[in-house]
């Protein structure tokens, strides 16, 4: 099953389950109604309206004041490839904040910001809470865990190297598209490795495995929920494999008119293009 | 004038204004159409229902997906006391992420999370954007801020300083109390000074000026609009000065029980008090 969200009339979103064909989907539920049971809207009986998804707008099924938690520096061999290398990997994951307006969906086209060369890409994987976690165990954070979506945490590196703090670079517009929602049902344990890969304009550019992350979605979890209480809609994006554009030689990041597509085992394929800055211009995203 | 969030019965929000006395308010408009036209309906007639203060649940006036930008090291006496003394103080100003999930109101009761000693605070003031910005001038920035907030952005270092982003620590449950918005008009240039002092169960604890900001408002949002656009909502808080708790010797932190007091010029002070952790667990925050 692939939950997505679509924007209705009147502005407000409401969840539903496309088709195997991609071409129609059913209506589950407000967003809001979906996000206070998830578990049991996922595993219930689907007889909602029917829409075709060439009617609708496809927005992620995400409410407004979820948190979208990214774990940065998970894989070691993109730890190995970037600017903290010479660092000593922390015991802890180290956490970055997306907000839920640089989020997108698969098709949207993308901006370059003014004052970048480029975006650089970081194909992931979002896991989606279900339910409150207050100091969870590993266990029941892994529990509370309602299904996981493909991700592109596009960033802007020069704003991200700017100072300390990431967020800047990691915040972009439509910077952060993400693919329909899979039950954790279909998907299994991360950790016995699905295949992430990112190509762009075709060429693969990363393929690494979820086998391969430090930081476990179920530990990251409950140590988050140590300082902060996590609700249901909350995202955690676990992090990218090696392989970005800065870390090479030359550097290489996407232009406007590339294509970009990040796949991933069980979960799908997102595909985005690439625009320039004057794209932000007109209608503010 | 005192604007105001007001949870209504079906759990949405409305804005109102206080009376001078704070305790009536009147019903402005409901918060999307609020921040829709923000400037409009702050000089605007106001002629909506009047409620007892003592009858409504207060809340920030705040879009769920709004963006809560805040920078660090705004003060040079902050930085010089703290754990960025030895580094150079970068171009640019140096941000961090709340969620609106970690605002509160004056008034409320902050949980010090399961693995800190106590929360640290700090005492600022926080800007409210009006108009959307994108690559925009400083003056233009500054034209679109609609009023101000004084804000305690309390703190949990030792989830702050486990890596090298600081999210975490800065996204406790209610730790970021937020006065009533006070019209830009009201309140003036932050450049000409704004004192902004801190108690702790009465004891002043930071006594600093917004003259000694590094970073101006104006500069700060135009410098994010370049990377992505804000829109009206957004928020910005401003740095705090020097006095925090960590930085002492021995380090003083809050404890459940402290009250601790936030009291800008113009905006009014802001008062909360710290509990335990267990405070967390019945109703999620």
């Amino acid at each position: 099953m692939r939950v997505v969200g679509i924007r209705g009339q009147g502005g407000g979103v409401e969840v539903g389950a496309l088709s195997p064909d991609g071409r129609e989907v059913t209506v589950v539920a407000a967003l809001a109604d979906f996000w206070a049971d998830a578990a049991g809207h996922l595993a219930g009986h689907r007889d909602g309206p029917v829409l075709a998804v060439a009617s609708v707008e496809l927005v992620p099924p995400v409410l407004p004041d979820a948190r979208v938690i990214c774990v940065g520096l998970n894989y070691l061999d993109h730890v190995a490839e970037g600017s903290f290398r010479d660092r000593e990997l922390p015991a802890h994951p180290t956490l970055f904040a997306r907000w839920t307006r640089s989020l997108t969906v698969d098709g949207a086209q993308v901006p370059v910001p003014s004052d970048e060369d480029g975006l650089d890409w970081e194909g992931e994987i979002v896991a989606w809470v279900g339910a409150p976690l207050v100091d969870a165990t590993p266990e029941e954070a892994t529990a509370a865990v309602v299904g996981y979506s493909a991700f592109n945490d596009l960033t802007s590196r020069r704003a991200q190297k700017l100072t300390s703090q990431w967020i800047l670079g990691k915040n972009g517009d439509r910077s952060g598209p993400l693919g329909p929602l899979v039950p954790a049902a279909e998907v299994g344990d991360l950790r016995a490795g699905l295949r992430v890969r990112t190509y762009v304009n075709g060429e693969v550019v990363q393929d690494g495995s979820t086998a391969d992350m430090v930081y476990g979605v179920g530990d990251t979890l409950a140590h988050i929920s140590r300082t902060f209480t996590l609700h249901p809609g909350d995202l955690l994006a676990t992090g990218t494999p090696s392989g970005v554009g800065y870390a090479r030689t030359p550097p290489w990041l996407l232009r406007p008119g590339d294509t970009v597509e990040v796949e991933v085992e069980r979960l799908g394929r997102l595909r985005n293009t690439v625009v320039s800055n004057e794209a932000r211009r007109p209608a503010t995203s």
